[in-house]
């Protein structure tokens, strides 16, 4: 019962603060207006002139050029009335009841012809979401605290507990006995406190195959890992939750996808964050994390020549972008990537299964680990 | 420990079952061989002038067509090579070992060049895609039946517990207390058996959204259902438990998707399965699944009006297509059809959120279930 007051007490702090960070946020446009100034909100600029790699940080962030949003200034004020739109929303709909929402139900909720006019309020739900991520640079927080769901996507198990709030009510999930399906990765992980960690480290593969496979040889009980998949480009759930582990638990955490600039693509999401979603990068990062495979180099050592895939253009185009990036400058993936653009072939993580079918479970993963043959 | 016997058990027979057709399979080519015969497999047509509407059985279904495959015919010899290695594939490193691969590794596995020649045993996975068809519908089974995986998707909550088996583990799953994710469906749900069944029907969203905001109401609960998202279009493994939760467990099924042509393909797949994997209906399609929203009349009945989206031509043509359809056919859902034509609006789910964020839980879905007010 301990954990569950804390869960609950949790959340509620965190609905207090930022419903109090609105209020003042309002408060202080309401000073703005009886002092018969233009109201304005300082919000961080997100576009590229203020994206940075945080070499020590290890990770993808905005810089620290403010701009202001003028309420009566014909370029800004539509802009400035859907963020007040979306403040609104999530103070007196959501936190304040406790309840959590898609930016699809907001655009819906939001969305309607004003008063005496013909103009909408909202048009395409492109503009609210502007507008959520402008509340949340200019709350300095991210948008599950502001209960604001995205799509979730994800399964996990491990020898590990987590406990999980839905309003009042709180479970305790064993992630050790969730059969073939496992536990599936939530919209929004802030709630969750670990219990019973029997995981040395985490493994976390871009495919539900994979998932499937070491879950089936119970790769992740004999080798004490907690096993997640990220069904593709990780969702921020499971970014969240990768991060959340790796910090909180202190466990390494090693990442498993394709050799191919799509599968480094997906790694150094989850790891650095992107520039799109620089502003998230404290929240979703997870620097810790640790390229396992497949490498470039595994092909050869692992004789999978047979069953590798010619690279197309556009592989090949993008390994030449990757190689510049800022967070792709290690010597390691320089050699990597030329390795790629030399031999112009990518391989499958099934490539393996050429071999036997629990060739992966028995052979490839121990090996790896144990040798510590990882890309930083 | 019973139970845990039960599905090992049940698990254990299935897989000497196929194995055994395999076994006979061979036996006859075989003998075929020795009385110097051409050696030759039977297999349904499944074009479409073999695919009809069962009207009683409410699925699309296979007709009695069968055509014969020959050794021995330059364009038959591949397409039986690559069936065998299917075949064997199967029997040997599957049911043998009680492993379950993805089609992808399959293609792995058996992609290999012919001693003494440069012909490769399979070029593309579609090829060994399409022979796992033949071997399936020959056999007379599915595919999961050959230990052949698919993509999994799709989340589940509500008031039941599930056995499920990995392996030599059984696992006991409640699914009442699965927190704000739920479990994830797997690939492969044959071995499931279903405990402490606490709910009255069974309510399917095709959308995760949906799934996260009737969990966080605790709509299951209140109204005693198991609640299901596909997430899209439905898995495998989602029909399949869709068919199996409503013929074992008798539970009435209702479909809850957008008010569109893509949302009326969604279920109609689920219910009567398709043309193209007609050969599968009987396995997964789920005959006495109900639609029961959104509609079309349900945007004027709740005033939804404001919230709808213009129908673009692709919609119209489908919608017009969709009304030719032999499972169309129904009066209520001529009417629907003819209704969106006219109209030419269509509607999300989530459009009930510019009510209130609860009213699909509060009055939406207690209303049209209690008025049974369902499309076949």
């Amino acid at each position: 019962m301990a954990a569950k007051k804390t869960i609950e007490e949790k959340n509620a702090s965190n609905r207090e603060i930022i419903s109090e960070r609105i209020r003042q946020m309002g408060e202080k446009l309401v000073a703005q207006i009886d002092a018969k100034d233009n109201p304005s909100l300082k919000i961080p600029v997100r576009g590229s002139s203020n994206v940075f790699y945080d070499e020590k940080g290890k990770k993808i962030v905005l810089g620290d050029k403010v701009a202001r949003r003028y309420m009566f200034n014909v370029a800004h004020s539509r802009r400035f009335m859907q963020t007040m739109l979306v403040a609104s929303y999530v103070k007196k709909d959501l936190l304040a009841n406790n309840l959590t929402a898609t930016l699809r139900d907001l655009y819906y909720a939001k969305k309607h012809t004003i008063k005496n006019s013909r103009e909408n309020t909202i048009e395409e739900q492109k503009e609210s979401d502007t507008a959520i991520v402008d509340l949340e640079v200019s709350l300095e927080t991210f948008r599950e605290r502001l209960h604001l769901r995205a799509e979730p996507k994800g399964r996990m198990a491990g020898d590990m507990t987590v406990l999980d709030r839905v309003r009042d009510k709180v479970d305790s999930i064993d992630l050790s006995r969730m059969g073939s399906g496992g536990w599936a990765v939530p919209s929004i992980v802030e709630q969750i406190e670990f219990k019973d960690v029997g995981v040395e480290y985490v493994l976390v593969a871009e495919k539900n195959a994979i998932f499937d496979r070491l879950n089936e040889d119970g790769y992740w009980k004999k080798n004490k890992c907690l096993l997640m998949t990220t069904a593709g480009q990780a969702a921020r759930g499971a970014r969240r939750l990768m991060q959340r582990l790796t910090e909180e638990l202190n466990l390494p955490a090693y990442c498993l996808t394709d050799a191919d600039p799509y599968g480094w693509y997906i790694y150094s999401t989850m790891k650095y964050g992107s520039m799109a979603l620089a502003h998230e990068s404290d929240r979703l990062g997870c620097p810790k994390l640790k390229f396992l495979g497949v490498s470039t180099s595994d092909i050869e050592h692992y004789k999978l020549n047979d069953v590798t895939i010619k690279a197309k253009d556009l592989d090949i185009k993008r390994a030449q972008e990757m190689k510049e990036y800022d967070w792709f400058k290690a010597k390691e993936w320089q050699r990597e990537i030329d390795k790629f653009l030399d031999k112009k072939l990518k391989a499958e993580i099934q490539a393996l299964s050429s071999k036997n079918l629990q060739y992966i479970s028995n052979t490839y993963l121990p090996e790896k680990i144990s040798a510590q043959d990882f890309l930083p």
